[in-house]
């Protein structure tokens, strides 16, 4: 087979970045490892930033988004009881919208089926060869059989743990990583949200986060140490334990119940450089990791495939290759934009017994001066709902 | 002896307070265990914000500050050489003025010789007595003699080694301390400063900060580790490292020489919760230290004492314990906001090496962010100025 751009990995990364080189009459084909129930069984975050949302729409995705996503004008802080709100709306006219990522993404399975594009599910041994060279090409394994695709670029949408930047020789990558010693356990429950926006909590026990998916379905969290077992949860531990993280009237209007979910994630932030290799691109998940502290994880692979998109556009259209020779650069500036802030939300957000009384303190005096100085706010807004450079 | 308040310390902000007592009719002495000379040998920042100009002028000590001030509308940040410029005037409408503490000083002694009030000088073993009972006084020696003083209040001005905090029961006080791992070494010289503004450095073999007196003495610092002396540092040896950690162009218009003074000063944040403990209050760095990052210390002592007159105020003129009652909460507050502040100036410019690669690209970031964003120049702006609450 032969395609011009191998995408590897049918998350919300490569499927995205599947229909804008679609609509740009770029040939592609996906290739995941796993089968369409696996990659929706995953469970992630589900704020986008404006600039996700505008993107689903333009790609022609955007229908249930619309109808059954929750726009938020801000979202509520808490620390250790005390409330303070972050209207975005009033602070810069901007607004996140509230849509899970597994519907992103079914919609995102939809879209591409109903179009005729192929994607290779259920692909095993899958590998990269010669991105460095004149035949780049991928292979894989599926029902016993050895199959090839030959290709101008391969794009690297397959996750941290992906064969993609994994292929890439040591020394040619370099990467950054802070592992935080705790992680988040979360509980998805068929209630209704305890608030209507979502509740960033700091608390002398710990973080917690009220969420939601939608008007029914909540999803909660709370930092664990990384040495906790989900088995040692109960559904009334997890209760307990959120409760005491919250304010006690925001405490009391929780609607609790039998979890249909419940896991412990990790926190790291992790970047590579570059992300360029020859005609290998890494996007989204493979190319960065951020906390959850701050709901960045999809908008940035959003932002990545756009940017890849681009240049692939202006490579086949206009035979230029500035596009594609800007992508490391572009893509990481808003990387390391991003990763310092869902860094400093993290830090705001948890406890870290290693910082001391004075570090708990100037987390608390964090707080304060969100609470007092409506610059600080508009400084967590314009974070939070997407940056954008402003004309210096 | 009897006076209303006696104040322990001759530093500035024990001037102040003298100052600001003396023009509400209230009699205080004040008790200092070393000389004027010693006192004003001891050198310190120079930046006042607005609100100390405004205190040193309503106080009538303004006219040489005016005359020979040199009000600053910005500061420049620089990061491996990079600039960017924070514009506080075009930002928030603020400036600040560089001034030199010593000069404050100075003005202040010499303001108090005029209008007749006590000064002890060369008080040996002060101590103060029953600052939690009914008959709060302070002793010291004196000439050979033992001298008591009687009084209503004692303010501890005394400075972080003073008395005054070492009076109060450990169990009554408690304390928040971060030390950073390295210190400033400065270098005094009377040369024109490099720029007409102070430059913050952020340089991978450490901090720099390019400061100043006047148009014709300039100061300079360059982060140091814990363990140098200053022995070791030769004036070439200085200057070489100075200029490494600048953008180039700065660099080669640095105009060097003999110092006329040189000295290792440690990084500290600390902070003494609560600040009054009957009739003592504790002011200033008797209270409170910050890293020299951000220039706060001085006019963290000017707050506090300015809450304190205004609370003692309260108390004579008015017969109302409100002002004083509330002064240890309105300081605590001041001083974690600023302390905030500090640490973060701290830790955006210097080198933390134990945070590893990841960290010094979050201050990168942070950086960036910076030079993106006027949001994030104002959030410096307006804490650098000195923060006031916004009507929420």
């Amino acid at each position: 087979m032969r395609t011009q751009v191998a995408i590897v990995g049918a998350g919300p990364a490569g499927l995205t970045l599947g229909r804008l080189l679609e609509q740009a009459g770029i040939d592609a084909i996906i290739i995941e490892r796993k089968s369409p129930d696996y990659v929706l069984s995953r469970i992630r975050a589900g704020v986008l930033e404006q600039s996700s949302v505008d993107l689903l729409r333009k790609i022609g995705v955007g229908a249930r988004m619309d109808a059954e996503g929750i726009p938020h004008d801000g979202v509520e802080l808490s620390f250790d009881g005390d409330m303070q709100r972050i209207d975005f709306h009033d602070l810069l006219g901007r607004r996140v919208m509230v849509y899970g990522q597994t519907e992103v993404t079914r919609d995102l399975i939809e879209a591409r089926a109903a179009s005729g594009a192929i994607t290779i599910y259920d692909a095993e041994d899958v590998h990269l060869h010669d991105f460095d060279g004149q035949k780049p090409r991928v292979t894989y394994s599926k029902d016993g059989q050895v199959h090839e695709i030959e290709c101008d670029f391969i794009a690297g949408c397959d996750g941290y743990h992906g064969v993609s930047r994994a292929s890439v020789p040591q020394n040619a990558i370099k990467t950054f990583e802070r592992v935080y010693p705790f992680g988040w356990l979360g509980v998805m429950i068929d209630q209704p949200p305890v608030a209507e926006e979502l509740i960033y909590a700091h608390h002398h026990r710990g973080f917690a986060l009220c969420s939601m998916r939608s008007h029914t379905r909540s999803r909660y969290y709370v930092q664990v140490a990384q040495t906790e077992k989900v088995e040692d949860w109960s559904d009334d531990r997890f209760w307990d334990e959120l409760r005491a993280r919250l304010n006690p009237e925001i405490a009391e209007s929780l609607k609790t119940g039998a979890s249909i979910e419940k896991s412990i994630a990790p926190l790291r932030s992790f970047v590579a450089e570059p992300l360029r290799f020859g005609s290998l691109f890494l996007t989204g998940d493979a190319a960065h990791i951020v906390p959850p502290t701050g709901a960045k994880g999809l908008n940035m692979a959003m932002h990545d495939v756009t940017v890849l998109a681009a240049g692939l556009r202006e490579f086949y259209g206009e035979k230029s290759p500035a596009g594609i020779d800007n992508y490391s650069d572009r893509v990481l500036a808003n990387t390391w934009r991003t990763e310092r802030f869902s860094w400093w939300m993290t830090q705001l957000l948890h406890t870290f017994p290693e910082s001391g009384e004075f570090g708990r303190r100037i987390q608390r005096a964090d707080f304060d001066y969100l609470c007092a100085s409506r610059i600080a706010q508009q400084s967590l807004a314009e974070n939070y709902t997407g940056f954008r450079s402003q004309p210096s």
